[in-house]
């Protein structure tokens, strides 16, 4: 049985996408109220795994929790892509004609605008998260609430699906990482089926230090598959830089990694794992 | 006298940006709902500018306002960094013992979660806007209601501030750009003091095909200070980069772009501009 730590509760959409991604095994599940507390459990418990979201479609990158795992020291050992899509539930005695609030978190609550701008009789409320919108309107039986989450959450806590799919956009997807203390990162990974890698690191601020850079991973035949700077705050003049490359030989991307080194500063490889299709 | 279009009310955070821009200018502001109506007034009044925020040091790139912009065929002429602080303020007969409820922008809501939860006894109510909520406040003289926003909305609206720099991150920054129809936009920028430009860009998934790109800039030297790939929904092997650039000399910036321009796809310039201090 693996234990997972996730921010979140029973069917927010790290629960599903950890229950997908290690699908048929039983997970004993970490349910923390930050992300920072996700990280503080793996410190504690070096056996527990977690699973964060990285980055959507949408929104872009996750840029605090880009900062978390490069301070964290845990090893990035695989990753899982989610389609995120939003339905409207209320308890079973409500209806459409009853409704007067609807409740959610702020992100899920924006990737419904369109939907809601349908519906101005719905107060829009926030809460700290999309299930805990679902199961608080179950536990206090709050008669006139409804709560947008992923529709599995209404099976979990006994609501009634009143629409699916009520996102805007179709196209929404948000990439979870899965994460290990590096001293049993080599046993969760397939080191033979790694072709994917997540890379941070800051350059100076002189010409052309980025393209000598990507032009070594070219010649070592390493694919960009995304790249995204960020200033340092503090240090206007250098920049970080989170790279993620695939590649088809893992040995001649270590090399790459050996061959770049000292064209960088405070390089760091976040783990070696299998793409997700 | 200047005609600018932006999202939000008096007293936003995009209306003291504008005022802060042009200092010294007298502005007759057009106030829209959303960004798309931003671009449709700038479509059908061809002499009014926009400034709208594109990226936050906090929250990253607002993609959904990239993508605007690049199909909105309007030029960048110019920006502005604002450093964004938050106020708590209620009807002048409100105090911290009669308040029960905060409402602002989910976004701002978040950015000072910190300060909210150690006021538990503040409901957190989510509205469309920030100053909107002070403005709101004001109107319909909701007693017990705290907005969060910037201070000059107090100011505007007659509230009384409570507390300001409640702000969790103290380093937050949000950048907006100017942008104006092409048919105006030499006017309005000086071409002598233009050192910044904003591209965005295609690329075959080739190997390689970014490093040659960025290795023809460096031959030119021209500098790199922001860099974000987004992958192409719908076409995954195709992505579109959205890349700012400081220079020295227009001439070999311009050089430059010819000289790229046929390894790329759909190359467009958004704008040349002189860069914020």
């Amino acid at each position: 049985m693996k234990r997972i730590a996730i921010q979140g509760i029973k069917g927010s959409f790290h629960d599903i996408a950890a229950h997908l991604y290690f699908e048929n095994e039983e997970l004993d599940m970490v349910y923390c109220d930050t992300f920072s507390e996700l990280f503080q459990t793996m410190r504690e418990e070096s056996n527990t795994l977690g699973l964060m979201a990285i980055e959507n479609t949408i929104a872009g990158s996750l840029l605090g929790n880009y900062e978390l795992l490069r301070s964290s020291g845990t090893d990035i050992v695989g990753e899982h892509k989610l389609h995120i899509q939003h339905s409207i539930m209320c308890l079973p005695e409500d209806d459409w004609d009853t409704l007067t609030e609807a409740n959610s978190h702020p992100v899920a609550l924006m990737q419904c605008h369109n939907f809601l701008s349908h519906h101005p009789q719905l107060k829009i409320v926030e809460t700290f998260d999309t299930a805990g919108s679902a199961r608080n309107i179950k536990e206090k039986n709050l008669k006139g609430h409804a709560a947008i989450c992923h529709s599995m959450a209404a099976e979990i806590y006994g609501l009634k699906v009143l629409e699916d799919h009520i996102e805007d956009n179709k196209h929404n997807f948000t990439r979870f990482l899965v994460l290990s203390n590096p001293l049993f990162a080599d046993d969760l990974r397939d080191r033979n089926r790694a072709n994917k890698s997540s890379l941070v690191f800051t350059l100076p601020h002189t010409e052309g230090s980025l393209s000598s850079v990507l032009s070594i991973f070219t010649f070592y035949k390493i694919n960009l598959t995304k790249i995204q700077s960020l200033p340092i705050i503090g240090s206007e003049w250098n920049y970080l830089f989170y790279v993620d490359v695939t590649y088809q030989d893992p040995i001649r991307f270590h090399q790459s990694i050996e061959a770049v080194r000292p064209l960088t500063r405070e390089m760091k490889v976040l783990g070696e794992y299998t793409a997700a299709k």
